[in-house]
């Protein structure tokens, strides 16, 4: 089924997909800005079930790469996030069927849209994370060992690159995330081409549609002056791990990457309690009274107790109040090849996958 | 015209070729003794006079890439070299001519004959530099302004790049450069093609023949116990500066170059006066008694004054007898546009271009 993805699911779909960033993958207001532009002059972009691809679909997977406050100062554009699209194209000699984003999570929820919005392709209701990851072989196409090659990318200015072969994943990444930050650390993306059968195998389906729905229900509750962190607990199965504001925020940024953690003093039921969450990019483990309690891959938000909205990596602050919610992991990301990509060892904490779900799945 | 490149031109070839790296571009010696293996196994490779070449025959302009310390702990293989010369055939769907170095000075001087050993190619009698340069920018191509792109790079692994644009010869320089740094300091790559009338017109034209013969003429003169310095001097029309030893080496790698000074102390008729010579990777500006007396794009070229065997920038040390040569740069690069890209300026001197044989030309 191919349907309209209407101007009211836009403002959903960029608080949805900000809440499954899990603090990182960069905000998508800009993104959001920039469609709502183009929905005003008229344009509409389509969304496509995966089931709706034929095995031999060719299936462009997009994103914008680098550093996301760097995101944050230039503006979205179509036609820029369209470049590596139609290189591959060429480089390919085939056209696209279709084209989704490899994260739903932060501002590369809109990439497609973006993409789709100056070719006319619709887009993918499915991504390859279910959340945001900063690297390149923490997908569920890696995870899954589908090739890695070829790669575009383009810049602002007029370089291009294509990494037509690579001996890994980790290689695909070093490689294409130098290029990215020698060219002003940010670039548009068209990953290996997906074949519709690969897509609807091995993607996270049905990711945009969760995004919207999920915004929708925070922007539901806040119109109904309910409580908005209630509502995407409910919305996505999610755990209440603490409630508390922010005391300590460490924060450096290396290798490309923003790592640090912060802590916080517990209110409401939590007072008195302390909490610690660190992070790459993204969230990646929390502690309760230094008791591991949740890790990466499953999706760990913390969102402003009031708004309800989320709050990125990049932007916490002393004395916000937030509230630390678990998502379940999509299945692939827990397996054990999955954990090997995306789990805690994988961001360097020398521990085990624990995640606040596990208890309910051993009960009875 | 087409002949064989005999056996005994290739140890000539060598020591002529690493003379004209004026301290860069990396020894030849390994390249050297994996072709001589070749040609004992039967392999021969041609030299094509530029000329010969039909304005649409299509020639790959090849080098390796990298730190030159690196690509003396690996061996030269020819298959190694040929990789990017294909994926430039696939990339373009069209085959090679002939192959020629980006720059006869150094180890690129057998780069195009590993890839004719593997091949069958012929190689081109002409090269980009005349000399060896550090950077992509630094070529006749690009003193011309002919197009940059594509470039095709490949690692010692399994991991291929294309760079298909660039924004400029300085784009196409910073991004090959931080891919091949990434990858371990030594890639093959294969250059922005050139057409035969390309070749014809803007190449250094004839610098194989004459590596060959200032090899030749430097072999000749030590077997007949001549001064090979002084037959360096009269092969290649140059001036001899300074004598002396070294007294002191400063030395430092950054940015991926090799970059210091070192100071000489006279010896013979310099006896009492002293010279130093500053570089980046080659040898850049030499200053006799504190005046500027040779400046890039000169050949500065310090042999050793008993073998006269060139002395590499990296290899030079303390008390070491060395001659101060200046051989006359090709026409192309003394040009304003040209010593924009390769005079003292370009590599950070703020100082005019200064060569010994201005006077002459300027005599009566």
């Amino acid at each position: 089924m191919v349907r309209t993805i209407e101007y009211h699911e836009l403002e959903p779909l960029a608080s949805g997909a900000w809440i499954l960033g899990t603090g990182g993958g960069g905000s998508p207001y800009l993104s959001y800005l920039n469609m709502r532009a183009r929905y005003a002059a008229g344009v509409r972009v389509s969304l496509i079930e995966p089931e709706a691809l034929a095995d031999d679909d060719l299936v462009a997977v997009v994103s914008s790469m680098g550093a996301p406050l760097v995101g944050q100062e230039r503006l979205a554009d179509p036609e820029f996030a369209t470049r590596p699209v139609r290189m591959m194209e060429a480089y390919l000699g085939r056209r696209f069927r279709a084209v989704m984003s490899v994260e739903i999570g932060g501002g590369n929820a809109f990439q497609p849209l973006l993409v789709a919005a100056s070719t006319g392709l619709p887009v993918v209701d499915a991504d390859a994370m279910g959340r945001a990851f900063p690297e390149a072989q923490m997908t569920s196409f890696a995870i899954a060992e589908l090739p890695m090659f070829p790669l575009t990318l383009a810049d602002i200015r007029d370089n291009e690159v294509i990494v037509s072969r690579a001996a890994s994943w980790k290689w695909m990444e070093r490689i294409s995330r130098k290029v990215c930050a020698e060219v002003g650390s940010i670039a548009a993306t068209c990953k290996a081409p997906r074949t519709g059968a690969e897509v609807k195998r091995h993607a996270i389906l049905y990711s945009v549609t969760k995004a919207i729905e999920l915004g929708r229900a925070v922007r539901e509750a806040r119109r109904r002056h309910d409580d908005p962190v209630a509502a995407t607990l409910q919305e996505a199965s999610g755990k209440l791990l603490f409630r508390g504001k922010v005391a300590d925020v460490e924060r450096r940024t290396t290798e490309g990457f923003l790592r640090g953690s912060a802590r916080l003093a517990g209110l409401d039921e939590d007072r008195g309690m302390g909490f610690e969450v660190a992070f790459q990019n993204e969230y990646a483990v929390g502690w309760r009274e230094g008791r591991v309690v949740v890790t990466t891959p499953d999706l760990i938000c913390l969102l402003d107790s009031v708004s309800g909205e989320a709050v990125g990596t990049e932007s916490l602050r002393y004395g916000q109040r937030v509230s630390v919610l678990a998502l379940p992991a999509p299945a692939i990301l827990r397996t054990p090849k999955g954990l090997a990509n995306v789990g805690p060892r994988a961001f360097g904490h020398d521990i085990e996958y624990t995640s606040p779900f596990d208890d309910a799945e051993a009960g009875p």
